[in-house]
């Protein structure tokens, strides 16, 4: 078996050890199933408490299960999507979004994975006609799949621009925690308070085993349980899905977790940037560092430590810190390039 | 915490402790993401072994999932799909193969949950007429909805039926351990040996946490990658989906909970048998009994052990025996009912 | 050319002289497209006078097209749609109202083709329950697929279910016609006023061309236009529909129509009711005639003229009437029958 | 009723009075509905002997209908459509694409309407990668949208792309005609022969009533009379629809429409070149002119003339010509765009 850390993915990290703890804990007994039973309960008051009382939660097995229940639940098939060129929603999921909602998916160009709302007017047009696909969600991420992160005034100019043009503002938060920790803020702040509609809020990159959980804030949401069940999305063991919502909304385990991949992340940007050949190319807001880097040593370096080329055309790579690297493991991995760079 | 253990259902216990374990054991380090892992690896090649080389495994969330992405993988949209009324994929998945799949499902009534190719020959006609339907798979569950278990010799029937007629054949597969305990037999003589063409093979009320596999034999199954991932149906620490379905697949754990589940159904229903007042109405072959019982006492023994009814108008209930049930979980169960119809 | 005029089915009959005359009429100058022309205008406020203010008419292209538009303006696709096990959406579509809608159907079995309370009682449950399609519209033929016809008190008394169960009652008016005629009501008194929601109102047996239209009573059609445009149901050269639908409105052109093929069911019926070997099946309230006939005669007949088996197991004939279908036709029809009987 | 003969559209205008003539005379009797009568019969035969006998032709209502009847024909939903952005499929169908096919439509950028390979290359990547829809056709419009013309060679270039790629070259060939006269080409040069697996042939824009027609070149068809059911794409009294397609196939009427188009669109252009004022924005090759104009004039002349706006940020305005354009109508158009400029 495999056993290397390395920077692929802070979702090939495995579980926190509280969460397993917690879900060994709950292993107890029969439990009436599909979220009737007191886990469920008690996962959907905490996160009630986090959020506010105008929350309304959905746990859904994965990312893109979160995301298209979200999508369905406020739109129409003949509405339209305005999200980044880069966002999970219109690359990573297969096209999901637009066969499980019937929507188009309109993206938008960005530099830094962040929307803008210059950037999105193009698509800003059509209200009324028929012929075209209406606009009805604002899609972003937060933090961007490039690692950059919204403040909370960006959040809120977005979210304002939405409801003023009868749209919703949809956020996939699969790294909702980095981006907290980045901006020192709240859940809250970043999301319902800054008027943000419906939320994708990531748990397996934050320690989970599986498990993400839908959002909606001050929403009808009569809908979304048949849309979850309809989706594939409704686990029978559902206490084992909020015993780890529990764990990580527990004693800041969120916030640990997502300082430290941050923290790792700052640490293997520093240590990038004292090697010239190599150039970091976003904000390194969160817990993801992307950088250009000769072609080289790419292949051998994937050999020791495996991860993905972000844009193969310019050698540009994506590295990924995770709630358990390690210190030692950025040093290692430093090592080995500035060892691959001199032969 | 609701520690009780009762009858409601077999996805109301917990996880079996040596499928924990096995959780456990593989949460150690790093692991390339959706099912590029070792544990995904060997999960696969023990599927083989059991199934036969000529068997593409799938691994999914749950039993929607699995059975929408076998409709999906083997159909068109204009295709239709013959089940049993009482067909999970009929009326317990909130029209998920509809929405997914666009096929047509066409229910046909029967006894006892079992499909016969007498009952199902009137949805036959309609072939090469662009205004139908095209009749393309027969599904079936095995164990039934209703606790029942088809012969091997009555699925080598409907699957020579259906490739007759160029069609498939789909067996669901969620309570397949206790199908292949009542019968005596392996689960390849129950499915690829018998002609079945697609398999969900249920893992969730044999004791894991979650999970289930599409297995397709003898398929051209290039396409299904892409299935799976479209119906948000791909876990990104797959490695904890497999290490699961490994630990049922070693040491015949699979068919230890099977064979008790089973025995305390057959415990169960001889309790019941010398009980007047209940009539058993279904041949218990699996692990479920279905019995009708006075009005009286439904409501004071649920609010005991919560279990569901399974047809209100004729006072008919469903009670599941699990992995975990104990013999004197039964006694206090026939117990209490004794009591309440004494009162 | 095959001139031959016969009993296959009434859209077998070619264009009415006044509905040709129109179009020819509506074939001058430029008109704005997608329906903003005054043929346009004229026709919705023709059928507004016809069936109340209240009115919202979309024209689309075919009778699949008006009920899967239909459907999917007052379902999401948790719901179910419950209608007689012959109706032409469950039958004769393709499965186009799963594909399009993603509802599930459930059939229901009857003996003349109209459902009845009693009857679509067995698939009202599971209301609430997120395993359950939810059930959300009851759809009637009126005219029945088996010529039979609804009377205004049944009408009223699904309506009244329907909306006392939260649901909708659509009707599909593909021989609409026929069955005002039939009932010797307004088209009005039959569906808005009976409590119908949603209507689709048949053109093409009525002698037009092609188009039918989607009649909304009192119902909010803000998302209508889109989903007809998404549907491909909406005509460029929107005039020619519109001028079609304003011929048969003029002069009871529908009227005359109707009552005329109405009248040549009775005729034939009435000649073949002195013929022992035929069996007439099924009440002849519109325009259709359903027979049991002996299957030496079938084939020769079939050959001078073409018609349609309806259930072969049973040698049950469907024997539709026109608006263009003669007095002689019948006779001769007639004729060749009683002497292939003889042979 | 408005008899004003304008430049808004190709739509706008009205029937041909030769295809007027060949719906009168094909008016007779009774004919098989569906495609089963002499008309489709010797329209298809028709279509074989223009395009060759690997053609397999299905006749739908409209352009909506014929582009994702060719979609759902070739993918499967996990796959991705390239196209221009201005393409008609991604941006004037209301979503149709996205909700019948389920496939994700991949924007390219243009200047003037046309795909070239470098452009679309941006979207040649993830093959094999399940989490990325994988890109499976580009579809190119003939004429463009912009009135714009592929070159026989451009068209092979991408035909060769697309299947060296293993993919397929779609043609939404609305205008299709405008194309071939602007070429001096045969439809069998600029498709079939140049590599088109799958063409929209136009019939509206080029005189028709309604009607196109769906063109598969040498590919498996079997599916295709489903899907066009089940899209509610079939018309029943198809005679109609096919008689009109042997209207403008025969003496050549498809050719002598589009010339007229075409020139009385070069008779704008010409005319607008001397008007300072105006920037002719695209290369008039077809039957549409693109053209810059001074904002005071658009609304006075809408009122006379009503057309639409292309890019209502610069002014751009799209004015179409159409088989019946009369030169006179353009000198009355041109003097008062003269008119307006010197008020």
């Amino acid at each position: 078996m495999s056993y290397i850390r390395g920077f692929a993915s802070d979702n090939n990290s495995g579980v926190h050890p509280e969460v397993l703890q917690a879900i060994e804990k709950a292993n107890v007994g029969h439990a009436v199933g599909y979220g009737g039973d007191d886990y469920t309960q008690l996962a959907v008051e905490k996160f009630k408490e986090v959020f506010g009382q105008q929350t309304d939660v959905f746990f859904v097995y994965n990312g893109t299960g979160a995301n298209v229940v979200a999508i369905q639940a406020l739109t129409n098939s003949f509405h339209s999507v305005i999200c980044p060129e880069t966002a999970h929603i219109n690359v990573d999921e297969c096209g999901a979004p637009e066969k499980h909602s019937g929507c188009k998916l309109l993206p938008v160009e960005t530099k830094d994975g962040k929307l803008t709302i210059d950037a999105l007017k193009k698509h800003m047009h059509g209200f009324g006609f028929e012929h075209h696909s209406q606009p009805k969600m604002i899609s972003i991420t937060q933090a961007t799949e490039l690692g950059t992160v919204y403040s909370i005034d960006e959040i809120k100019a977005l979210a304002d621009y939405a409801h003023a043009n009868n749209m919703y503002l949809h956020m996939d938060g699969a790294r909702l925690a980095n981006a907290a920790v980045s901006l020192g803020c709240s859940f809250k702040e970043m999301t319902v308070d800054a008027g943000v509609d419906v939320l994708s809020f990531g748990g397996t990159k934050n320690g989970l085993m599986f498990g993400e959980a839908v959002l909606f804030f001050n929403q009808n949401t009569e809908a979304v349980k048949y849309i979850r069940k309809q989706t594939a999305q409704l686990n029978s063991k559902m206490r084992f899905t909020a015993a780890q919502f529990l764990a990580i909304l527990t004693d800041d385990l969120w916030k640990r977790n997502a300082s430290h991949s941050n923290k790792m992340a700052q640490k293997l940007a520093e240590e990038l940037k004292s090697i010239e050949e190599i150039k970091i190319t976003q904000s390194v807001d969160s817990n993801g560092v992307f950088a250009i880097v000769p072609e080289k040593i790419i292949e051998p370096l994937q050999k020791e430590f495996f991860f993905y080329m972000w844009d193969e055309s310019k050698c540009e790579v994506r590295w990924m810190n995770s709630f358990d690297t390690q210190e030692e493991d950025i040093e290692k991995f430093v090592t080995l390039i500035k060892k691959l760079l001199k032969e």
